[in-house]
Parts: C-alpha cells; sequence; structure tokens
C-alpha cells in the first residue's frame, strides 16, 4: 500500500484540534490541492472562503451547534459559484445564460465541483497531519451562513470543513460492505448485505469506547429520514437563483 | 512536497488508455478508498456500477460522444443513492420519509457523498499509476443510461470515471488565479483576477501542442452558459423522486 492509499484509509473526522493555527504555507498547499481536483468542462464553478474572524466563527459554532466550528486551526466554507461566468455577460447574454444557470443540471456541476475541490483539499490535510470535518450543519440556517460570507446572487455555501492538528484519535466508523455499494454492469438488490451489516454496526454501537448505543444502520436512517430536515434549503436556493427550472 | 500532494498536483484528465484492464485488486482498492470517504451523517448516500459489458459501453460511449467511455481499464458511474434509506420502512414510514427523500437538501447530499467517494477513487487510483477522467456527458441522455444500469427509485446516475493505464500525457490546464477562488470571510470581487487569468489562458491556449486557438476563459464561459443545456436532467431527476420540493 503506498502512502497516498494510507492516507485516505487512515481517515477519520476529527472534532477535536490543538489550539495551533494552520499555517499560510499549509492552507497554501491545501488550496492548491483543491484546485488541482477535475472541474466539469472547465468551469471550476465553487469558491471557497476562509473564516478567521472570530465573531463570525462564533455565529457559525452556534448555527452549527458545533464548538469545533470555532475551535479549530481553520475554517472552509464550500460554495457552489456560479457568480463569475456571468461577469462578461451584457444584459441580453444573462438572459440567455439563465435557463443554463437556473436548471439542475448546472446546480449539480457546481455541487460536484465544489465536493471534488474539497476532497482534494481533505486529503492533502490529511497527508500533512492535519485532521479534518465535513460541516453540512451550516445547511441548518442556510440563509444566515449566506449573508454572513456577503455571497452574491449564483453563489451558496454548501458546506464547511474544519482543519487543524488532532487532539483525539476517534475510532474510524464501519462503511458498508462492499458488495452493497458496487454492482457489476446493473443495480441488484443487496438487502441481505444490509441485513449483515447492521449485525455488525450493533457490535460497533456496543464495543465503542463512547456514546455506547444499541443500534442499527437500517434503524438509524429511517429515524432520520422520518424527521423533514432542512425543508428550507430549497428556498434558500432557489432565491439566490439555482435550481429553479 | 510529500507523495499524496505529488499525486494530487500531478492530476491531468486522461482520455486514451492501453488496452489493459484495471486489476481486481487495483478496483478493490479503488473503491476502498471511495468508501472511506467522509460521508454525510453516515448515510452512505451513493451507489457505484462498474460497467464492464461491452454492450452497454458500447451504448455509453455513444451517448457521451466519447471513444474512451468504451475503450479504458475500467469504467465507474456513480450514482446519487437514497434507496438503501427506504428499505426497512413500511407503508406510513415511507410517506413520512418523502419530503427528505425528495428535498433539495437530501439531493445535495446524496450529489455530495458521491463526489466525496469519487475523488478518493480518482487520487487512490492515480497513485497508483492509473490515469482517470470524469465523464459528465453521461448527463446527456441520463434516463437512458438509468435504464442500461437499472436503476431503481431514488438511485440516479449523476457522473462516469473511466480508469486505465495512460497512452498519453496531455498538458495541465491552468487553474484560476487563488484570489479568484479563495476569499477570507467574505465574499470578494475578482473582475481583475479574472482578466489576468484570461490573457495567461490566451497564451496557454496559443501555445499547446493540440486544440490551439484564440480563446479566453470568460468568452468560453459566456457561449457555453449562453446555450442551454441538459435541461432534461431536472425531469429525470425529478421522476426518480430526487430534488422535487
Amino acid at each position: 500500500m503506498n502512502n497516498t492509499i494510507e492516507t485516505i484509509l487512515n481517515h477519520r473526522s476529527i472534532r477535536k484540534f490543538e489550539d495551533i493555527p494552520v499555517t499560510d504555507e499549509q492552507l497554501s498547499t491545501v488550496l492548491t490541492a483543491a484546485q488541482q481536483a477535475s472541474t466539469s468542462s472547465y468551469m471550476m464553478a465553487y469558491s471557497i472562503i476562509g473564516v478567521t474572524d472570530p465573531a463570525k466563527k462564533t455565529e457559525l459554532a452556534e448555527i452549527t451547534g458545533q464548538a469545533y466550528v470555532k475551535d479549530n486551526g481553520h475554517l472552509l466554507i464550500f460554495c457552489a459559484d456560479l457568480h463569475r461566468h456571468t461577469l462578461k455577460a451584457n444584459e441580453e447574454n444573462y438572459e440567455n445564460m439563465k435557463p443554463n444557470l437556473e436548471n439542475t443540471e448546472h446546480f449539480l456541476v457546481s455541487a460536484i465541483d465544489a465536493a471534488l475541490a474539497a476532497q482534494n483539499a481533505a486529503i492533502a490535510a490529511e497527508s500533512m497531519g492535519l485532521g479534518i470535518c465535513y460541516i453540512g450543519s451550516i445547511r441548518n440556517q442556510l440563509e444566515r451562513v449566506d449573508k454572513i460570507l456577503s455571497l452574491p446572487t449564483h453563489v451558496i455555501p454548501l458546506f464547511g470543513m474544519v482543519l487543524g492538528v488532532p487532539a483525539h484519535s476517534p475510532n474510524q466508523k464501519p462503511r458498508l460492505p462492499k458488495e452493497a455499494v458496487y454492482f457489476e454492469n446493473e443495480y441488484r438488490d443487496h438487502t441481505s448485505e444490509l441485513e449483515a451489516f447492521d449485525k455488525e454496526i450493533t457490535s460497533y454501537y456496543q464495543s465503542r469506547s463512547s456514546n455506547n448505543r444499541v443500534d442499527t444502520w437500517t434503524d438509524q436512517m429511517l429515524r432520520r429520514f422520518t424527521k423533514p430536515m432542512r425543508m428550507d434549503v430549497t428556498d434558500l436556493v432557489q432565491k439566490k437563483g439555482f435550481n429553479k427550472r
């Protein structure tokens, strides 16, 4: 196994950091790595906001309910960005661009571009001994996050990432069996693989050092999905000009 | 610079492969790496279809208009997947799940989960000396791709990835200046950085070995966005139960 694969397989989400800022050099490497990711038709349809202002970090920690959004080595917010693509457009051009700016296709393109860049950033950071955690909970109050970052039309925050020197080493969470995620030539029923995984997960939750409980993966998902969650993301996304048609 | 960052920075999309299949061991490593990526609230909301059937590969090459979708070491299709989350649901549960299954939030979650897994797969493959190229053009005819892969409700194809032993070594395409992608604390106007980038891109297109032309990035984007593209992705996505509310 080479070093890169070792880094990838060693991933765990880090939620406690030493009080040591990410250095400018580390940040620069992380960003260069992010930018080198593949991008759909050269659109580079994302932006990254680094949040250093303590007041903004405190507000984001409150929105997410996660103290480590304030207490970390650095905080990045990854945004879908179709704004810079419109800058050279006159009024007529802009009207002609709208079907693309507002369709599902380009909402997907920008979300995927942002995610590919983010994962390169994550791997680069981890390869330098930093820990990371994705922060989906900025979508708890997406409109507020959007305002904090002063994002223009056609730019929306998607998720955050905290980085820093790890101050703990959590267990790795088991993944679904490969046979429940990878299929050859066509989709395949994988109920029996999920049942096997549920048994594995029950042991995992019972044996792990903290937050010990009785649970299965399918039950956890059932509970999660039966409570409507972040239904207002739709509105903010559309208000900013994405995903409207 | 460590090996991992070197691998990341050395990325170029590979569109010509030697006639050598990806080995089972390589594929297994690539998939394990993909699965180790972060996933939103443990949802693991994606599936991967490996396409080996020559008839299916030929049809996908026709849909995408890209011969290397047929001629490669292996072809993966990354899908958003909320299907397995519904398997334990009775009729009442399922009705209660629908707001989540159908909202923007979980469309985003599944697209981002798939993209993070894919980028881990890409980096792992590249670290082993394989080349990769993302295939967005499966969205040219998403409904046809969906049928080829026999995907159930709440599963949609998002993008493909070809892998294999590289048979060429293309130039790297310049990226936007860091100052046009990364901002501190709030979004910032970056018109002047884009102008500088346009000059760089003009030289790049004039100097590169193949497909030499006069162009700028902003002009390219203007042309691209003023022609409505893949407007029907919206319909298929909604028909499969995603992004409806």
